[in-house]
């Protein structure tokens, strides 16, 4: 088990950062932490590493929290922090259900990139996504219009894979 | 609200069933008939449609279960049920982590689609996916190689929509 956790962690992963600093609700970011675990994806940044320590995160997250690198940063300091990955390289992009947000489907992402999801009821606040270089939105036709934002991480996720998914062999 | 009821009624609908005949957690269940209605689904199926009254569905489907057409099919008749889909012109598409399955984003899908989803811990029966049309697998590299059935069936959703959503207006 060492000897793999050591080859592991030399493993090339995605380029992605998820950026769930906003998201409050442990079990979706339990799941996010799943769901980048499976995709290998290179960080998941949360407001407060001790929330990975909470019960109701790790049953959703089942033992993938051992394994995904997480980060942090505080709300305060949001917006210093996406200044500071932009300056890295990378390309900020908000998911939202907003005005004038370009589909998803449609987008073309950066290959370097950090997804930023909002709070479960309200979204981003004005002043961060006027931080984020392109928002973009899942269309939705139902009456009520708001998927989980577990699940519309997920789709992100899949969509920048789509685009930019590593060819890899499978571990053995 | 009648009024808006019975108009949206009569809105076109994508042509993709859901069939979670083989899916027994009531959250996740809850969590389809949530991205089911966000897409506009024409039916999320269900082995039975009691589950739908399940305190645990309904707190994650919030209100969705008013509005996304549920059916009904049970385990016994899951393969005359997927034969009379095929009959009626559907091709039937399982979600699995099978050797030999397509990757879910190199694949052409059917306009008129079912998808077929398997139980959590287990997926798919070979004695069901051997009545699918076609086997897609969404690539993962995780150590912990699942995703949740949930999570993974809203990818193949959005999949559905990348190749065939329509370009609705959106309701007032």
């Amino acid at each position: 088990m060492e000897s793999f956790r050591k080859r592991y962690a030399t493993l090339p992963r995605h380029s992605l950062t998820v950026c769930a600093v906003l998201v409050e609700n442990p079990m979706n970011l339990g799941g996010l932490c799943r769901t980048a675990e499976a995709f290998r994806l290179e960080r998941l940044v949360l407001q407060d590493l001790s929330l990975a320590r909470n019960r109701k995160f790790r049953q959703v997250a089942v033992t993938t929290h051992q394994w995904q690198p997480l980060a942090e940063s505080s709300l305060e300091n949001l917006p210093t922090w996406l200044e500071q990955q932009r300056q890295q390289g990378y390309g900020v992009v908000a998911l939202a259900v907003q005005p004038g947000a370009a589909l998803l489907m449609q987008a073309t992402l950066p290959q370097r990139m950090v997804l930023v999801l909002g709070r479960e009821l309200t979204g981003i606040p004005k002043d961060i996504l006027a931080l984020c270089d392109q928002t973009l939105v899942i269309p939705q036709y139902g009456v009520v219009e708001s998927l989980n934002v577990q699940t519309a991480a997920a789709i992100a996720i899949y969509e920048y894979i789509r685009q930019w998914g590593m060819n890899l062999t499978p571990l053995e």
